[in-house]
């Protein structure tokens, strides 16, 4: 393609990816709001809002800058290069939000979505796709993650864990050593959030190709939306089975964590495989969140969305196999994949952990028992989520 | 345009047609949640998440080959190509499974989901869209259908009609020769979900174009965007009105089923019209829902969604609007669109109905009557849609 | 690039847009049925489905004719280009109607559709972005409004203070001096509907820049949604500050209205500024947000959803902020916009106030108290929005 042509196809391209992006903002959004409970639905929701309005601003202002070094791009306009970017940032907090829900409170949630999009996520970022300071010292990661199984979800699985262990279990969810079940509020919401976000997967995995204004690029972003989706159909397909083999009955919350699962498994290497290998690599990922769901609850990491399997479990999983059925042996190794979990992991769970820490000294991250009796929507929000139906 | 730039921008209208027909399943989801009663509601939704995750690896697995003899596609990525089929072939099955709802089991319908999307359905898109290996012996389809008035709507609604004659009406529909009626749960739900089919239309009918790398072709794509969308705005104003005089009152899931009548009626032939027929075309789309609605519930044909009105009844008038008004007595005749409504229709129905019997002797599609009372959600999947929420 | 190139890919590209705003038929649809309460829900929606079918049928008939002089386009496909445009029309309405939901009649509001759709507002575009028949005599208006502040959210503003002249309060909305607080009766549509609307306004402001087919272009478009998304961001944040230092809590109904109000504050000029310029933009239209709903409280206009202070005092606010901060002294000043913001404000609230007011001197749009006390859902549709929920 003639150069102009390139950067306007590019841009247009990368406009659409990112708008689908956008769409997981609603997708987390309505999702969290269906699983939890009704008295905690409006806190939620604000949660996700503020995510994305604080986090994307951090980002601009100085994030963005940190990550890629300021604002530039020869291959399409800077600004859609920048917009790209920018819907990631606030995923990464949503992961991590969402596992806490039903005790964190909005003030020092607000005050970390700062620092982590603005800072600690940035600096994952430059030194895995951007213009890696560390380079020329002693870190020169050699993971391949296109599109973020380990710099996205990994790493808020990661702030997730430090988040639960500071934070601790929701009230009276663990009961002299049994767990109480806390069934979703209202299932249509959490189908209609994993949907989106699942839509919002393609642009997600898709635009992380960067560029499809060449045949190699057209058809690389085409086969990576379609392993894409293939690893989330199989997650959901083997969840489904697994779960009405043991219970004869389906579990809808657990079959969308399962395509979820697969979807986040496969975002390290979309483009490497051919169109078998996601089937596969999907259904591990939901077989994973299967066992990883009852795990972290016996472990007393109380998840109420399931964040944990799906980013923590699946961020890891996904970026392991990358190294193992895409590894060529020079650029991809399966020692370069574990190295970079391992260095992001170490990264962003001790700063997480130690930011939380700081924030938690002054500002409480925890509501507590009484407001969560009540629920959070009374004392953080002031706005009943469904005030006119009559609750159990 | 340079043949490089074409493959480049027809990969990415193509992903652009595909997602937005995959805006479609949260579509479907949301309209059939919203239109049944609170007690079956996690089952619906269970029931649109395992279509598309079941059918779209059927067709992934050997559906596809079928229809097109394999992987491949000249003029845009492969891989696109195969997306935007695939995003089609859950939609059958959406409009089968949508009519038997409230009182069809999970596991039964997930077999015939296998067969009809990874094997019927695919034979029917071979004669009509695929490399028709039936050509050179008697089956020589002429049929003009762009998007699947009739490969799509019709075949769906034709293994609906299958369906409902073997599974039988909801439990205490019919009362000592009265119709009982069942009011919609959640009309925001039905609301959201009529109008992302809507949205999905034009994906899948200017999707369907299968180019828009030329200037005939923008136009012919845009123009179908168009014509489709005017049918739609027909199919709902007609039927308003009609309500409106009938009733001096609006029927909101009425009006939206007038609208995706008006909107099934236009998918034979939207590139072939002038700006002014769809609302002709559409309009008696509106009308044909409007009564056949009462109409086969007089015949004790029970479809809570209305399936049979929206998707047969306007499929088979859509392909015959395209004879009607756009028959250039050579490729195009009358004559050819119902020898196609014909063939194809009875294909469908016969192979749909052989396929749901055979199954119905192993394991019964119609849960039985305790159940239906209890609503599906507990015995099929043990999560209530709205567990906080007191009911009637 | 050449010349068929830009045809091609200027269709496509409108073609996204187009789409992106029909995503805000939802939108607005999601927000009104969430703010309202239960017994008005299905009113509304019925409201927002007729007002897309109704408008854009006007606006096809005879409005686009008369804002553009006819069908045609050199630069792109003509019918791309009148789907662009007619995806605005119902906006304008929708604005209106939101603000005096809970007690406005179908019938009327139908017939006011027709009139807006297919008359006035064609005739406003006509003099602000089309063929402008009275440029040659007294009006020459040199406004600068690249996605309508003034065209479209004042206009709609203005229509809606003139329908609540008329029309008056909801029944017992201001009682004995005091104002009783009506809470919106499910927050998760209300989040949903907004940030569907939040992405529609990059279809809305990127796809107004008209082209993406130079490199110029691509980077206008581009500019234009990272400003668009910008002031949306600073306008909720700001006001999510504003309501925490004065409540101690977070309002999420004022938030989302606060970005909504930065969206609309930029809408006139997203092109023209740098990408820090809308955070200041933005912000202040968070503000006016804020301080405009009691504002307006306080002179007895009832407005269930914020619209007024929302479209019709951002929409001037925005008109100006192009003249104060992208004023280059030829072609856009203060003054043009001050211009442009009185005589489209005066020629919008008169017409409008004078077509509703003859509507009903026949068909009386105001609900009787009766009715409103009953729900609007009972007499006007005798469908029930969540029959099953026993409501307090």
């Amino acid at each position: 393609m003639m150069e102009d042509s390139a950067y306007i196809i590019d841009t247009l391209f990368t406009l659409f990816a990112m708008t689908l992006i956008i769409f997981m903002v609603p997708g987390f959004a309505m999702l969290e709001a269906g699983l939890v409970r009704t008295k905690n639905v409006t806190t939620v929701l604000t949660v996700n809002v503020m995510i994305y309005a604080v986090a994307s601003m951090a980002f601009l202002l100085f994030g963005y800058s940190i990550a890629f070094g300021g604002f530039g791009s020869e291959s399409m306009s800077k600004w859609a290069a920048f917009l790209f970017q920018m819907a990631f940032v606030g995923k990464v907090i949503n992961i991590m939000s969402g596992g806490v829900s039903e005790r964190v409170r909005l003030t020092p949630l607000a005050i970390f979505t700062v620092i982590m999009g603005g800072l600690i996520y940035p600096l994952i970022v430059n030194v895995s796709w951007g213009s890696d300071f560390l380079k020329d010292t002693f870190l020169d990661l050699s993971m391949y993650d296109l599109a973020g199984s380990t710099v996205i979800h990994s790493t808020g699985g990661w702030a997730l864990l430090a988040a639960i262990l500071i934070i601790g279990p929701r009230y009276k969810r663990y009961v002299n050593g049994k767990i109480r079940v806390i069934p979703a509020s209202n299932i249509p919401l959490v189908v209609l959030g994993a949907l989106l976000l699942w839509i919002g997967w393609f642009g997600f995995n898709g635009g992380s190709v960067g560029s499809i204004s060449s045949k190699e690029n057209a058809d690389a972003v085409a086969l990576t939306i379609m392993n894409t989706n293939t690893a989330g159909l199989a997650g959901a397909i083997i969840t489904s089975i697994l779960i009405w083999v043991k219970y004869k009955k389906q579990d809808i919350t657990m079959i969308l964590n399962g395509g979820l699962g697969g979807l986040v498994a496969i975002t390290a290497g979309p483009d490497l495989y051919d169109i078998y290998t996601p089937i596969l690599i999907g259904a591990i990922g939901g077989i994973l969140v299967v066992f990883a769901v009852p795990f972290f609850d016996k472990l007393r990491l109380d998840d109420p969305v399931g964040a944990l399997s799906v980013h923590l479990v699946n961020g890891i999983w996904g970026t392991l196999a990358v190294g193992i059925f895409a590894s060529d042996g020079k650029d991809i190794t399966l020692f370069g994949q574990i190295k970079g979990i391992l260095v992001i992991g170490v990264f962003a769970f001790v700063v997480s952990y130690s930011v939380i820490y700081l924030i938690n000294k002054f500002l409480p991250f925890r509501a507590d028992d009484d407001d969560q009796l009540q629920g959070l929507d009374y004392e953080e929000c002031g706005v009943e989520s469904y005030p006119e139906f009559v609750r159990n």
